[in-house]
Order: C-alpha cells, then structure tokens, then sequence
C-alpha cells in the first residue's frame, strides 16, 4: 500500500468533525518535525493550527494550506460502509473526509517530505499551514492565523489549497480566485393593522416590494477577468402572522452578495444602503462580511500550476474563480497569489465521499512536481 | 333594574364562545314564543340558529339580525371582573358581548315584545334571526341559514343588523353597506439552488416581486358612493430555510381584497390572475370568496334609520360603509335593504369589553321606533 493511501486512511479513521481535529495534526506534525521542520502548534479556541516550516526567509514562501476538519457525515444508515473506516472498493477510498480534504493533506506531506529530502538547500521556504476550522464556523482557523501573521509580519508568497477543485478528471481545472460574499439581515419597519383600513396601517411589504425588486434586479457588473458578474441573491423573505386579515408591522429579509474584485464589501454596504435610502424604506440592516474576492493573475505561480496540470491531465487546465468561499481568502490578503488543486470534487459534503486510488496516488506527484519547478 | 339590563346580564353570563350557544337562544325563543312569534330552531352542524316570526306575508318582513356567540376572552387575570359575570361599574356593564352583540340581541327581544303587544295585528311580518356562528367560520350560521331561505324562496325586504356601529355615542353612525372581502394563497414556483450559482436556480421571490409590486401599487378605483377605494394588502409572504446561501425553491404569499360594488370576486380574480400572468409567473393560487359587498341606497329603510337615529343622537348620523364584514352580507343577496345599528364600538374584541348602561336601556326604544316606522 502505497504511503500516500496509508496516511489518508490514518487521517479518515480519525473523526475529525469540525472543529475537532481529532489527533490527525499531531500525526501529520511528528513526520513532519521527523523530516526536518520547525512545527508550531497554534491552538485558538477550540481550533487546532499547524504552522510547519522548512528553508530560509532570504526566498520566496510557497505555503501547501489545508484543513484536518470534516463535515458531519450524516446518518450512518446512509452510508455503504462507516464514514470513518477508511474502505476501498473498486478502486475507491470511501471515507468522510477522502475528497474533501484529507487525501490533499497527506498527499502534502509526502510531497514535502521527498522534496526537502532531494532539496535540502532548496530555496526560499516550503511551509505546511493546517486548521481544524474550515468546515464550521471559520473563525479561530486560518482567519485567526492570519491576523498572527499579520502582526509578526510573515511573508508569504504563494498559496497552494488543497480544496477539490478538479471536476471530471484530476488536474482539468485550476482555481484562480474566488468571489466574495457578503450577507445582509435587512428589517423593514410599517405599522401594523387590520386589512379593513389600510390607511391606518403601513404596510412594509407594499412598502419594500420596489426597493427588493431594484435590488434583486440589478446589473451589478459585466464580470471581471474570469469572474461571473456580481449577483444578489434573497434567500429568505418573511412578513405576517399567518391571519389575511392583520397588515404586519415588520418585513424581514435576508439576501447575499457573491461579488467579485470590482467591488469590496465596503462599497457594496454603501450601494445597498443607499438604493434603500432612496426608496424612503425605515430600516436596520445588520451586514456579516464572509470574505473579499482574490484573484490571481497571470504570474510564475499561475503559470507553473497550468503547464503541471497539463502534463498530468493531458489538456490545458480550465482556470475559473467560481464556487463557494476557501480558506484562501484569508491567506491572499496577506499579498499571497493563491491557487486551488485538488482531486474530484463530484462526492464531497455527500454520503459515500470518496476519491479515486489512483488520483490520491498522482497527487503527490503532482504537488511535488509544483515545488520543483517553484522553491529546487 | 331594567329588563333590556337583566336580559343582557342573562345572555353574558352563558359562556357563547363560538361557535356555542350555551343556551342563550332557547331563553330568548321562550320570550319571543310566549309573546306569539312562530319560532323554528334550525340546528346546523355544531351551530344553533332561531328563526322566529310574527305576522303574515302579505305585506314587508323585516328581519332583526343578531348572534349569540361571542370572540374568546382570552385570559382572565387581563379582566378586571370575569368575562363571563356581568358586572356593573361606573354606568358601564362589563362583560364579553356586552357590546358585540348581546346588547343589541336583548334589546331586539324587548322592542319586539313590546312592538307586538301595542301592535298585534301590525303590518307585514317582524322576524328575529339569531346564529351562534358569526364570529367563527360563519359557515353553518346565516350562510347556510340564507341558502335554506332561498330554497324556500322566502322573501326578505329589510334587514337590521345589531352590530355595534356606533363610534363615540349611540347612533353617530349608520352601516348602509360593507365592502367585499376575497383572500388568495399564491404559491410562486421556483427552483432552488446555491446563492453562489445563481445560474442553475431560478429565485421565485425575485421572479414575483414586480408582479407583487404591481398588485399592491394598483390603484382599483377611486371609491363608490360611500364607499372607499377598493384595496389590495398583502398580509402574509414567506420563502426561505432560514439559511442565507441557499435559493428557496418556493414563495408562499398571503393577501386579501376589500372591495366596493365596483367590482365582484370573480372579476378581481381574474384580474389578478392575468396581472401574475403578465409576468410570466410559474404560480399556484387559491382564492377564497367572503362575501359581496352589499350596499343599501336611499329609501324608506335608510330613510327611517337616519331620522330615528337623528331624534336620539341629536344629529344626522355619518351613512358609512368602512368596517369588516357582518352578517348582512348574507342576506342583502336575497334582495334585502340592509343597515346596521348597535352601540359604541370601542371595547369590542378587547379585554373589559362594555357598554353604556344608559346606552343599553336607550336601544329597545331605537329599534322600536324603527318598528313603529317600518311596520305600523
């Protein structure tokens, strides 16, 4: 068995559910330390944090970022064998957690391994950044970490998660960005009363219905570089207290903002606020900022990932900035250019996740094929 | 004490919630039986009704309309006194149905014993119809009642509706017609999906908000006679998990039309529906009908009405048609003139609901001065 498949089946059998790590850093870390890096262990809260670095500071750092976590795995009646008894069948490592992401996880740690030991004087300097905090709450993981960053002034370079991003076959896309998302719970204020006399009353769905429609319908921008244009999404609309004949006195709306770099959330609040200003609406609006929009353009990172992708999928990568959010958007921030490459994707947050054999044991290849051409 | 007082006190203390009667039209049948009317208790599904006349058909019926049943009186540590135990304070008699409409229901027995002891052989036909199902459902009390008097093809040419219609003194107002009321469920079709691939879904809150907007923004009429304009509110609206990144696959709306004898329900149904139509809405709806709205020109009922209520409240009365609905609107589609007449509104449906005693022993004197107009 091959080590790469042996160390992802140590991490599933570990119940790691977010945001307990379960042991798997500790495990990951002694090779690491074994295989001559410095390991700091940066438990937050509940969340544990590995920061393990090799090299010197006088080059570039390329940052190999992923998380310990998994999703819940769900009932365990649903499932064709146990979520956390890693089990192969027909060429596939079934297991919560064998997609998303603890097969890129070992697969970092072989490839750092051998690479340190073919480079010992490589330049620059190959760091591995872990959490247990990607799947829930995302506060005490790489967003803390990176605030620790920050404040030390850690330079970091490059970025490459681990997040399954390959759709078909290992390798056919990379990701270069990822939009931004922003939420609003928004409460419009009427005056309550009874459907007989109208004008005593204010009712805040008749007196909303324009301001959503001119928001919900917005040409917010044509796209941006690889970007889907910017969309606003209500996701959730409730007024009224199931009588027909009571006026409610409050509207409550929750929408969303997937946004890309033409925008930051700032300018986004102000936009928003004031197309509801505009409709002469009285409201509260409580806004939660999940991240800003990176992008990675064209550079030695980006051009790298292309031409390593292409000889292992045979094809140029698709390179898009779609999905949902990553840890990346805290790493990026810092001045890093981030990719995502990852195996299939198809199985994740489902019953039955799974990756194919025979991509867990091309991933180390392929990582290590981007540090050679990246930090030899 | 007065009789119309101790009837009144008689009728609060038997708990009507509705749709019960808890006896109060077997008391009030005894009276009108013991003073010659023809009495018929018509027991619908759990809803008691008495029809009681006195006379013949050769000339006009009029018909005083009341229910026994009262709204629940919710908790009664709120009640200064028990709902139930009228009680006496400062001039005012306290209790549930003191104003809605037990009052009124006493003081229609005693004018009418008295009518038909000075009057035996009085004109036409003076008939009492009481319900204990006008709070509730209202569907197996004057509804059912009107559709049984159609198939009898009994004619009706007057109606005085007991409800408390008067604002700040007894008389100040007189009900000459009530809007028609008509509530729709609409249900828009979607399709959910993820706020970040707003492509694969189709979001049936932003689909429906123009046509919502248009609904609520319409201006219907400008109003008849004395009627106000015709208005649409939308009381209820709902779509969402509750969690902001999911597209909810479905809308659920909640509104309701009152409406002035401009319009009829059939017509405003298919008004709105080829409104939604127009915009190309996936919907389902559900239209429940209420009742007409009834209107009751000039002429010797509202004639009558306006100068007996002039002489007791020393000016002419406001001829309104505002309000909810009553029973009258079962009745004025047989053919029947209807108004409505009641003390002052104010308490009713509330905790330490009452009326004026003054008011209460002034009412048998009302209505049988509207008698003496009518059937003389």
């Amino acid at each position: 068995m091959s080590d790469v498949l042996e160390l992802t089946r140590a991490l599933i059998s570990r119940p790691s559910v977010t945001p307990d790590d379960a042991g798997c850093q500790a495990l990951l870390a002694a090779r690491l330390q074994a295989a001559g890096f410095a390991c700091e262990h940066l438990r937050l809260g509940e969340v544990d944090n590995l920061w393990a670095t090799h090299g010197t500071c006088d080059g570039p750092t390329l940052v190999l970022l992923g998380h310990t976590d998994v999703v819940p795995p769900g009932p365990r009646e649903a499932w064709h064998s146990d979520p956390f008894e890693p089990t192969l069948r027909d060429g596939l490592l079934y297991g919560r957690g064998a997609a998303d992401m603890k097969g890129s996880v070992a697969a970092f740690i072989v490839a750092a391994e051998r690479f340190v030991a073919e480079h010992p004087q490589h330049r620059g300097r190959l760091a591995v950044l872990l959490t247990s905090d990607e799947e829930g709450d995302a506060i005490d993981g790489v967003r803390r970490v990176a605030d620790i960053f920050r404040e030390r002034g850690e330079r970091i370079d490059w970025c490459i998660t681990g997040e399954p991003s390959s759709k078909a076959r290992l390798g056919d896309l990379l990701r270069v960005g990822r939009r931004g998302s922003l939420s609003a719970r928004l409460d419009v204020h009427g005056v309550q009363g009874h459907v007989a006399y109208p004008d005593k009353a204010r009712n805040p769905i008749h007196l909303a219905l324009a301001a959503l429609d001119a928001l919900a319908s917005r040409r917010w921008d044509e796209g941006y570089e690889g970007f889907p244009p910017t969309s606003l999404q209500i996701s959730n609309i409730h007024a009224g207290t199931g009588a027909n004949n009571v006026i409610p006195g409050e509207l409550e709306v929750l929408f969303n903002l997937r946004y890309n770099p033409h925008w930051n959330a700032d300018r986004l609040v102000a936009e928003c606020e004031g197309m509801l200003n505009a409709h002469g609406l009285s409201f509260d609006i409580r806004w939660h900022r999940s991240g800003e929009p990176f992008f990675t353009p064209e550079g030695p990172l980006r051009l790298a990932a292309r031409e390593v992708l292409a000889a292992f999928a045979g094809a140029d990568p698709e390179e898009s900035t779609g999905g949902g959010t990553s840890d990346a958007r805290f790493i990026a921030p810092l001045g890093a250019q981030c990719i995502e490459v990852g195996p299939v994707n198809a199985s994740i947050h489902q019953v039955d996740e799974h990756v194919a054999v025979a991509d867990l044991e091309a991933l180390p290849d392929l990582y290590g094929a981007l540090l050679e051409r990246l930090l030899a």
